[in-house]
């Protein structure tokens, strides 16, 4: 007897290899076996191919079986398992980045990338699932301001008002109270060194870069699903991995599980449909480099096993497996974090610390909303050069065009070469209008890339600052001024410091790299101009 | 007893010393004698000043006495004597000149330079008169747009339907029949010689060039009423000679009188108002620098005796009245003119003659309907780049300004530089915004001007072509060849050609020259902007 499934939302196929099934019609299934989320069967109408597995019941003994093997695509095991990431996530800004839990299964048996039954289940239980992007890229332009309403809509940094709670959860407050314990092998040993303008993130002795090419199409199921692999060179190995998105995201979780007061850029923004689009491609690859350089340049991240496996276990299964499962059982997290850091001799002074971090308060809420007009700004000025001023610039050549047309029923030949050279003059009108729309690409888009990776920074800062704040907030709270409450608020303390300093060191090289380049491709933007004028200039002298 | 007036429409007084009145008020006269069609009293309010005598009735005798004694500010009079000035200016677009009649009486006290006593009585007789512009100049981009629709409403080249009664009063038909006679001495001789691109005007041999000094301002009548006066030194006497705005128009009278068959330049636009204000003297010089170059370059107007009067009679009133008076009387005027010319030796194709006067007609049209769009167009692009592209600009600048601020909230020193850089690069932007705002006076304004002269030369020619034909049709009607008639017809042609010819040679030379600087402006304006970019992005290298 065949195997049955009552589907329970509809679902529209957007890729080969899919079809589109509708609530309550009764599908067939080839098998019960699922792979990646989703299940091959036959709809209503014949058709044969692959759907969400979670968009579906099986009919079988009553019983709901449209769980996927790792526990993730069922929004009830997600609601009853709140992992650190799902709360630190909460923190965020704007949706921009995605978190994933740890799961003992095999990469091949994991989540796919965006695919739907990763994301639909999010409104599963009171809605029908709503397919997070059901159109492909509308064109650049449009999916700017899209982008910005999200930028705008939270665009105040500080959303997580129950700061007891953060405290807590990070693990602050059990390390705080002594409860945190493991053993710390030298190698995980954290060091905050006294700096120049205060506490810092020992350097990296050993610092390295690391290369994402462009990615490419991979497929599998018989070429029936098909993803992006990204191939990435870390300097310090100088041997190529490849990884998949969906391994950054994995990356990402582990790592802000385990480092609760460090902030962990965020990946570029997921999405379900349009991810073979190359302008997606483009923009995808131009973000996790960003996020990979942020990565490479903080001393903690960049150095932590993790990271490094990710970076260099090669295309040993085997090898990738054991690391993997290790990371996920890490000890270190949360409250034993605070366990690794060793400060500098003295400590620091509470009061001090405290105005610090009031500064560094107004700081990130000031920048966040400054930031949000400054993205608001950059890409309405990018609109108005690929419509406005292109359309003013080729409206322009074309008059001359008209122009010239009208001299051109003067044939004589003192005329000819001013005819000639007005039609030129209008083409590279044209040709001006063009570049105005091309430009943005080069100047503008980078710094609102910049803002936006940026404001994921900012969002993570509340609940790095509650953290700390909670600790303080307990060391007043207690009238006896035991000491090893005191030098663990100072362990916390120092690793804050460290991090906020290294947030703005970070943010004063990229900003002052990305101006420079900014007006590097302004220069050279105008000169292009100057050069087609010079040009046309030219023309007119030929025949003088 | 007390002189009185009555007013017979409303005036609203717009400079010092005049006074408002309204429609059936008594005023009181101070005296009846006229100062340039002004006269002084006082109104009913007390106020004591100039008003303009056409707008009120002298209560005498009950007889109007309100023309003022050059009969030219009655309507009456100007209806009753059209002179050859009036109906030729018929034929010119958009209102954009003004002809006047020649008087016997002295310049002192003849009509005043767009006062409203000249102006007004346009419109008398019929309805109150409008003052012409009510308002002082509402800025630049506005008068830009009013002027750019009269260039609309007067798009079409060839408003003279009757062709026939062009070619009789030009005196083209009193000529060609052999009506015309007069004594022409070897001075007088114009010659049409054949080029290499077929009849033109025979070369000045003694070239020469006009520079117009800024005017200055000039009072009279203890200081009530002022004037522009503009002095002007020609190169071949080198000696400066002080001319008023009248006096141009004056000349502009007698020169369309004198030459029927050559597209005398327009003047610049009359203008009541707002007359002393720095916008409208500037384009006004502006405009004259370009109508003396048109005169200058051209080899019959620029030797023509009233022309050289007006350029080398200095202060002595009575060597001024002689010129003047010579020149009213001039009797090589309309069908005398053509007794003037000498043609080359072997007459022309009467077929090519016509098939190159119908070339030039559609020329003419074509380049009357694209110099509109080109001059809206420009127009509208300097629009845009005064308000649009400058405050998109100053957008950007004031958004890198806020990321500055936002950024001085970090005041360590390694933050210090940059903050500075990108408040810096906002000002930068800011001050580019003024740049494209600024930059249409430059490069677009020049170009509209340069189009609005050649849009009255073109409105010029509907009527020497309508001579031209004219002549032929009537040798064409003619059975019997008569050679007289024939040669009679070909002078005409000689001077239609020679005329069209230098149209073209005077066109491509400005054209080219304007575009040249045009395009010098615009690389010039690029070049600023980037020396501007180029300054700021040095500052982020400062403190590395």
């Amino acid at each position: 007897m065949a195997l049955k499934a009552r589907v329970l939302y509809d679902f529209s196929s957007e890729n080969p290899g899919e079809i589109s099934i509708t609530e309550n019609e009764l599908v067939t299934l080839f098998s019960e076996e699922e792979l990646e989320g989703w299940l091959e069967g036959e709809n209503s109408r014949g058709e044969a191919g692959l759907f969400p597995a979670s968009y579906v019941e099986i009919i079988k003994d009553h019983i709901t079986s449209n769980t996927n093997n790792n526990g993730f695509s069922s929004p009830k095991a997600k609601a009853q398992t709140p992992t650190h990431a799902s709360y630190t996530s909460s923190g965020s800004g704007g949706g921009s980045f995605h978190t994933s839990q740890g799961s003992d299964d095999d990469w091949d048996d994991d989540w796919d990338d965006g695919s739907p039954a990763t994301t639909a289940p999010q409104g599963l239980g009171t809605t029908p699932p709503m397919y997070p992007v059901t159109s492909s890229l509308p064109g650049r332009r449009e999916s700017t301001q899209s982008h910005q309403q999200q930028a705008k809509s939270s665009a105040t940094v500080g959303r997580n008002l129950n700061r007891f709670s953060t405290f807590v959860k990070s693990g602050g407050e059990a390390f705080l109270l002594g409860e945190a314990s493991a053993f710390v092998k030298d190698g995980d040993k954290i060091c905050v060194v006294m700096g120049k303008h205060g506490p810092e993130w020992q350097e990296d002795p050993y610092p390295f870069t690391c290369t994402i090419d462009d990615p490419t199409k991979q497929t599998k199921f018989k070429g029936m699903k098909s993803y992006m692999s990204y191939g990435l060179t870390p300097t310090h190995t100088n041997i190529q991995v490849n990884r998949r998105y969906k391994h950054f995201d994995w990356l990402y979780a582990r790592l802000v599980e385990r480092f609760p007061v460090i902030s962990v850029p965020h990946l570029p923004e997921k999405q379900a449909t349009g991810r073979f689009e190359e302008d997606f491609i483009s923009k995808r690859r131009k973000g996790l480099i960003w996020w990979m350089n942020h990565m490479i340049s903080h001393p903690v991240l960049a150095r932590c096993d993790v990271f490094q496996h990710f970076l260099t276990c090669g295309a040993d299964e085997k090898a990738w497996k054991q690391g993997k499962r290790k990371a996920e059982r890490d000890e270190l997290v949360g409250a034993n974090f605070f366990l690794t850091i060793s400060t500098p001799s003295v400590p620091l002074d509470l009061h001090e610390v405290e105005s610090k971090i009031e500064g560094f308060k107004s700081f990130t809420k000031r920048m966040d909303e400054n930031s949000v007009v400054v993205n608001t700004t950059i890409n309405e000025f990018a609109r108005k050069q690929a419509v406005g001023f292109k359309k003013e610039y080729q409206k322009v050549g074309q008059a001359f065009k008209l122009l010239a047309q009208a001299f051109e029923l003067d044939q004589q030949a003192y005329s000819v070469g001013l005819n000639k050279a007005i039609s030129d003059t209008g083409e590279a009108y044209e040709a001006i209008g063009e570049y105005f729309a091309e430009q943005p690409r080069q100047d503008l888009d980078p710094i609102s890339d910049l803002l936006d990776l940026y404001r994921g920074h900012l969002a993570n800062f509340p609940d790095i600052i509650h953290v700390q704040k909670g600790a303080l907030t307990k060391v007043k709270d207690c009238p006896k001024q035991e000491g090893d409450l005191h030098d663990r608020c100072n362990i916390i303390s120092c690793a804050t410091l460290a991090e906020i300093q290294h947030f703005h060191r970070t943010r004063v090289r990229d900003f002052r790299s990305q101006m420079q380049h900014h007006l590097r491709q302004q220069i050279g933007f105008f000169q292009k101009i100057t050069a087609k004028l010079e040009d046309v200039l030219q023309r007119y002298d030929d025949d003088q």
